[in-house]
């Protein structure tokens, strides 16, 4: 069939999607979802997704397009497109078979991931694909297969060394922001370790969030290349160098249910160990009541699970099951993130110790892993690493190779003390209402918002002292903050 | 936030889509598929569901909006909509329950179908709904709730009669146009069965696109009320009335896999029957080689089935597993299957014996179930009612209230015969490959297109003899159906 196009003016997620109406939809016996080719003479041809319209906008011998299906074709005023029924892709297949319960091949599933990068896949079939995974589950060997195969149709990065370094936190425990001391200490010894992050979804802020106060995380994979053989290393936010693009597309579909199938989630976070060169990785599992690992059975099951892949990957691998009981460090929000990450790397006298102790345990772990220090030696090496000034100086070259911010690291002027209305001891703090509090006062859109804790568990307080302090830029996000039992963030005994 | 309205002006499904740009997006922290409560001034208010442009055709102070949602503020070009963030409906929560292997209460159910219909879901919650009900199915109970929030969440008819009949077909068979003979012989003895038919969607042909080629199918609900009470029945196409609307709205969802849950299909039929009053029906569930119901095993479980749910609903239900091995009549397509069911319907001498035959049976079950005939006597009475000519008197009122076409009954001018091969006996006939090639000749959509079959199980074939003829009403399609093995359609030793 031959039909006139017609431009609609927007863009939505890349994928080339075509509309018909109700009647020249039914004609030709396509329903919405079904796929169409189009051909623009000899310039260029698609398969697009149809939608079906309901009203006289569009005609019966017209098709609309979005923008990008309209540039795609190169298509013109006066333009006759050809149009023609398509097959689905045969991935389409191996998704139902995942519904099924069938544990797909390397070739199917790459099938999929294929597919999903090229857009070929509408949201809703993406969404059967996570409904499988979720509640099928993928084995070992098929989180293995996503992982590649994530990699393989994505960016890499490649760098000169031999060995490279990576981490990740599961996460859930605000305020932890290790990488910015870990990254240093390493890559001044150094090693490679070239690290990209995420930003914040539900939380106050994300490693990239953090960093994006004292530097540009938005640099390009060459760009990137270069720093890491230079100076050994970087802290960049990831969704800017499009490293594990299937998964960046799959949020779409994950999203409006939070749906985090577990083998998913392991094969989204090796594919990005996986996609830098990564072959000596440490995991952190923050465990406790308010994160997302709540005992040690769930933990060691996951540790396990990360070693078996990493180990069918190629990977040197060490898990550390760490404490999640309570936020690390004082500061929760980008700036006051920062404020603690600096004062640790110049091992000023109010360092947050807590967050010492976890970077230096980290970097020892990972030390020892990469044999850079022999058994039992790595904290050692770290804690000095951090003493000699040697991790500062680090930091602030990989902070002037990425773009430097110069940053003041100014908190919010607004703020509101939370006082202890009795006299004891810190029992609890509550990690998720201490986010929801910082995200409310504005982090990380508004980077210099959040909260600094005064107290952390087991210290004494007294009736009326601060047991922390919410940062905002805007006057009325503390007053928001109130919906909140915010002295419930603090159980004291 | 204020925001001006810009509109995007097309109608896709119903669903009040609001779209933002990325930057927009990102600073009030929404991403697609999240949802926005909008306001226009004292007018009116609705929620929304966000897309997010990628380009700039919508400005950062815009807000993009699909006809329907357009309409729906009452939107004028120099408004300014007042936008804020909504929350999830709390059908969500019971959406993952499902995915999770939880079984639903009434409650739960009846808040997701509540929202299906007020178009409050995108369709990739809807697939989300699908598939747990898909993997972790629907037992009885669930069932039966997701039956009645179906009807209760969309139109109904009621009759002045306390016995309402009603029939169903599993489907699958070619040709299998009992319902057009069985309405006739029930209500030209007095009772009441108002039959509501679904279009093909991958046959040749529904009964709805039969009857269309008779008499008008898009009466409205209550001019059906009127001819079921004067007349007793109808046969009308289904998605001209809105009764089973939630059940249409999934269709969206369903549709890219072919997803047929069994629970979603056992509460789309039995909704349909519930939505019309019905009280004594008849299931049909055709078994064979090449039917929904491959065997006895899963025939009688799903017998079993609607047998529960039934009563669970307070229907009486007779449940007939019938021989599917081959197309039951000799015209495939709307018109030829029409020249099949007169043909019956006046007696005529080359009338199909096994179309009489099957009729006359499911006729005669639902006279004795309905009291109307002894045990033992239904089929007698049935046959009878044809015999005299009542039950083609009955035809010709049901045609006149609807709506008489006053159809000519012309197969198509171009046509094709496909001749035996060699001497034997017909031992297989493929209905797929029928379904195929009558569906490549132009059915339904050109109601005068299909196949008509000359021999039918164990007659006797000459090598030359036409096994059946292709009937197109353009010359090219005929050309198209080579691309099938014709002569394998039919297996003769």
């Amino acid at each position: 069939m031959k039909l006139i196009p017609t431009k609609i003016p927007i863009k939505v997620g890349n994928k080339y999607i075509a509309v018909l109406n109700q009647r020249a939809a039914h004609n030709f016996d396509l329903q919405p979802g079904d796929r169409v080719q189009i051909k623009n003479g000899r310039k260029a041809g698609i398969q697009a997704l149809l939608d079906v319209s309901e009203n006289g906008d569009i005609k019966d011998h017209e098709i609309g397009l979005y923008s990008e299906t309209w540039e795609k074709l190169k298509t013109k005023r006066g333009d006759r497109l050809s149009v023609s029924i398509a097959e689905k892709p045969i991935c389409i297949q191996y998704i139902k078979d995942k519904l099924n319960g069938k544990r797909l091949s390397e070739k199917e599933i790459n099938e999929i991931i294929k597919a999903v990068v090229a857009d070929d896949l509408s949201d809703v079939e993406m969404a059967y694909f996570v409904s499988g995974c979720y509640i099928s589950g993928l084995d070992d060997k098929e989180t293995v297969y996503l992982t590649k195969s994530i990699v393989n149709n994505g960016n890499r990065l490649k760098f000169k060394k031999k060995i490279v370094v990576d981490k990740h936190c599961i996460g859930g425990v605000p305020g932890n922001r290790t990488t910015m001391i870990v990254i240093p200490i390493i890559t001044a010894l150094g090693l490679t370790m070239p690290k990209t992050s995420s930003r914040a979804i539900t939380s106050p802020s994300g490693t990239a969030d953090t960093m994006e106060v004292l530097a540009n995380v938005k640099n390009n994979a060459k760009r990137l290349q270069q720093i890491g053989d230079k100076i050994g290393g970087f802290i960049t936010w990831g969704g800017g160098v499009d490293l594990a693009a299937a998964d960046d597309k799959m949020i779409r579909a994950r999203h409006p249910l939070s749906l985090d199938p577990p083998g998913m989630l392991l094969a989204s976070i090796m594919a990005k160990k996986h996609s830098v060169g990564a072959n000596h990785v440490l995991i952190d599992i923050p465990m406790g009541p308010q994160v997302k690992v709540k005992n040690i059975k769930e933990a060691k099951h996951l540790a396990e699970r990360f070693k078996k892949i990493a180990k069918m990957l190629g990977m040197k691998i060490e898990v550390l099951i760490s404490n999640g009981d309570q936020p690390i460090g004082n500061g929760i929000g980008p700036v006051l993130e920062c404020i603690d990450v600096m004062k640790v790397l110049k091992m000023e006298t109010d360092a947050p110790k807590d967050l010492i102790k976890k970077s230096v345990k980290m970097a020892g772990i990972l030390l020892e892993l990469t044999k850079k220090a022999r058994k039992g030696k790595g904290e050692k090496i770290a804690l000095e690493t951090l003493k000699s000034g040697a991790a500062y100086e680090q930091m602030i070259k990989i902070i002037k190779a990425q773009g430097d911010k110069k940053a003041s690291l100014k908190p919010a002027k607004f703020t509101k003390k939370v006082l202890a209305k009795r006299n004891g001891k810190v029992r609890a703090i509550n990690n998720k209402l201490i986010a929801h509090i910082a995200r409310t006062a504005g982090a990380p859109l508004d980077a210099e918002a959040g909260v600094y804790l005064h107290k952390k568990l087991k210290d004494k307080v007294k009736k009326g002292e601060a047991l922390y302090t919410i940062y905002a830029d805007i006057k009325d996000r503390l007053k928001y903050t109130e919906q909140y039992d915010l002295n419930g963030a603090y159980t004291i005994k």
